[in-house]
Order: structure tokens, then sequence, then C-alpha cells
């Protein structure tokens, strides 16, 4: 099948610039963000590792992710049919069907798919909005991937426990305002929080983006990395977002500022 | 009684350079340190409220907390005796009876002294290292003062909420490692998690203090603030450290680095 039968009427596709990788989006619903290339380039996965990833959307973090890593299977649940759809052509597009799998099914079935303590590495860019809220529409494809309509952060960190080995990593991006849900929760599923880091739009300003890493069963003892700051004080990206996105092999400059999931 | 009298062999006066005020120590025991002034700096009490500080040393927190509030008392608790003894001095020595006093008796005690849900706000920089450890010699004051030899953290965060009126605030200095121990206690005893501030030591280095501020039976959703850095990239304390010093009264230089708790 020719590639750009793969693409439908209103998407694009945009070059992630990194092994030839593409990404088919569509730009009115939700288009991946900063928010994924800081998760991408935090998650750690060794050679042959099975990664999950609990709520893809279009795709982007198992292919950033198939790119930086030596995982040998990469397997994402998207509830949203469609979207799923669309992340699945994604993976075609690029030619990843032996190490991606899209399986567009609610993130609360994970464990009918697969087994419970089988997976390495569990990735998650959640809805970060508690509840679903009366003013937001439950069929709007933006709203489900920001509010917790179609699962709660428990829903979450519960199923990431349920799928890792014991000792396997949990990699986290959200919102600072929801860092003590984090904790409790993943201290009540055995996740113990080993490692965090706080994103700030700018120097002086305060974190809008965190990114943590737990481990199943890990001991007591957290680490706080220097804060991460996405723009200079000159303007523009700041000289580590630029090496990450180098890193992730995404250009930032051409789509927009990256940060429209959050609104910023 | 002349002030003089007031001060035992081995000790010194530090002139707080505020209000007159001066503080006992003695170099030999504990000494306070930056963590003591940022935190005088991070609480806030209304005028009237009545202040406790569990495990104050001697008494560092009371003292400043009375120049910088309008809290009508301040109770603190010290389990060691002869260093409740000089926080008594000191508290004598600034002419200060009628505002503060000095129980020196276990923090766990504190509602045989005072009646629960009284307190409107509680303040405490408690010891850092989880566990009294075998290598710790538990009649060290410094020990004691660093190690959780004779209270734990669930003690000292249990204790807070037992003393706070619903709405009552409570301010905690600690390690930023001890940050999901901390987020899982005050959750379990209804202090929710509402304020963090990490302080770095400098620019681009990972934090190794952190300010908490829970409020008894709050509701869900915490603010994180910039970054504070204690030294600039210059040398010498950071503008914003400096100021905090001008604002709690305390003069950095003479002392020491302020950071001998921690061993920095």
């Amino acid at each position: 099948m020719e590639r750009e039968k793969l693409v439908l009427p209103g998407e694009r596709v945009d070059d992630l610039q990194l092994n030839g990788l593409s990404i088919i989006q569509n730009p009115s619903g939700f288009c991946f963000g900063v928010d994924a290339v800081l998760l991408s380039d935090f998650a750690k996965a060794k050679h042959g590792a099975h990664i999950v990833d609990l709520g893809t959307g279009n795709g982007i973090l198992p292919l950033l992710l198939s790119a930086k890593t030596k995982a040998s299977s990469i397997t994402a649940f998207e509830i949203q049919e469609e979207v799923a759809e669309m992340a699945r052509r994604s993976v075609v597009y690029n030619g990843l069907e032996a190490r991606i799998q899209i399986i567009s099914d609610d993130l609360r079935n994970a464990t009918t798919h697969l087994n419970k303590s089988s997976v390495d590495v569990v990735v998650t860019n959640p809805p970060y909005v508690a509840g679903g809220g009366g003013l937001v529409n439950p069929r709007d494809a933006k709203a489900i991937a920001r509010h917790e309509i179609h699962c709660t952060l428990e829903d979450v960190i519960r199923t990431a426990a349920q799928l890792l080995k014991p000792g396997g990593g949990f990699f986290m991006v959200h919102r600072p305002s929801r860092l003590p849900d984090m904790i409790e929760l993943m201290r009540r599923y055995k996740l113990e929080p080993k490692l965090l880091r706080f994103v700030h739009p700018k120097r002086g300003q305060a974190p809008n983006i965190l990114l943590i890493k737990g481990v199943r069963g890990g001991g007591a003892e957290m680490r706080v990395e220097p804060p991460l700051y996405v723009y200079s004080d000159e303007g523009g990206y700041d000289p580590e977002i630029l090496e990450i996105y180098k890193r992730a092999g995404v250009d930032p400059t051409p789509r927009d500022s990256g940060l429209e999931k959050e609104g910023l």
C-alpha cells in the first residue's frame, strides 16, 4: 500500500526527523506536545525490554521510544477507536508493525491482553485534570486526552503496577498540582517514587509539568533532579530542551510551541 | 538577673540583629542553620495566633517567629532537657517569657500539655534521617537533632495534626529524598499538602532542602513554587536568600555558612 493512502483527509504527516520516522496527526484533534517528548527522554528501557504505553493517543511515545530504545516490543493502549486507528496507521507508515502494537481498549482491561507482572517499563501521559467535570464534552477527543473521563489517575497507576515486573520502571508526565495524588497512589500500589523532575516554563516561574519515575517494589528514598526550563531568558527554547528534542529526534520549530496540550 | 549570667561556659550569644534579639548557642552542640531561617520565612501566622514548634532545639524558630509574626503565643517542645534549658535562657535573655514557652518533653506528649485542635500553626524542623541507625550515639545532641532517635516523621505529622485546628497550617523543612514519606503521612493524618518549595545549593544542582505547607482538612491541589537557590553563580548568597535573611532579621555572614545541620 502506498504510504499516502494511510493519511486521511484533514490529517497531516509530521516528519519526526529521526530514523526517517513520521507521525500522522489530526490538527483538529489532539496533537502531541512537549510533555510527550520530555517523557520519552525521561523514560529508560533496556535492550529487549517490553514497554507498555497507557493512553497513547496518536502513538507518539511508541514511535519515539522505538527509535530511542532497543526495546523489543511496545504495546500501547488507546480507548478512542479512531485515535487508535490513526496511531496504527502511523505504525504502518513507519514500517514498525513488528515492534509496536496498538490495542484499542480501555487501559483498565490491560491485564486481559497482557500477563500480570510481565512488563519491564510502563510509560504514560495520562489526562491531567481530575474528574470528568460537568462542562466537559465526553465525546470530544481533546477533552478525553485532558480530563479523567475514561480513566482516573488511580486506574493508570493500578494498571501499571499490575503489569510491571518487580523492579520494573514506571515513567509518567503530569501536573505538579497532582503530586500528592500521584505519590499517595504510587505508594498504595507499591510503585515507589524514586525520581522527580519539575519542568518550568522559564527561570523564576513555578513548574507546570513534572516527570516522575516509580519502581515496583523499590525502597524508600527519592531523588529530585535540578529544574528543567522550557524557554530561555533570551526567548526561544532553553539549550537543554533543544538537546532533549535533538536526542528524541524531534524538530521543535516547525509545528508549534509544542505546548498545546497544556494550553500554555 | 544580669543577662550575662544566663550564658554558661562554652556557650556563645549570637546577635540576631532583629528587634535586638539574641540567641544562646553551644558551638559544640547543634547550632541553627539556613533551614531554620528559611522555615521562619516560609511559615505564616495571623495576628493573635497560637504557634507550636515541634523539636525546637535552641529555640531559634520561636525567637524568629516572635519578631516576624504578631502571634500571641509560641509553645515549643524540646526533648533534650539541657537544650530546652538553653532555649529557655534565650527566651529570658530576650525578655520574651510572656510570648514563648519552652516545654521540655517528648513532642509525642504534646496533647497532654495543649488541647487537641486548638493550635493555629505548627512549625517543625525535625530530624531528617530515617531511623536511629546502629552507628548513631543516642546521647549525642547533634545526632538527636539529625536522626529519628526520639521521634519519627510520623510522630511529628500525627502530633501536628492532633494539635491543629481545622484549616490550621503546618510548615516543615525537610529533605527532598523524604518527600514521598511526607506526602503519604500528611495525607494519612489529613494534613493536605498545599505548597512546596525546593531549595538548591546553586543553579543547575539538585535540591537538598524542601519547605512544605499542609493544611488540616484542606482540599487536594498543591502549588509548587519556583526554585530557591542558596548561593549565586558568582559566589556568596543568592539575592533572594539575602532578602530572606534580612526579612528574618538574621545576619548571614558572621557565623558560618549556616548549613551545618546538613553538613553541606
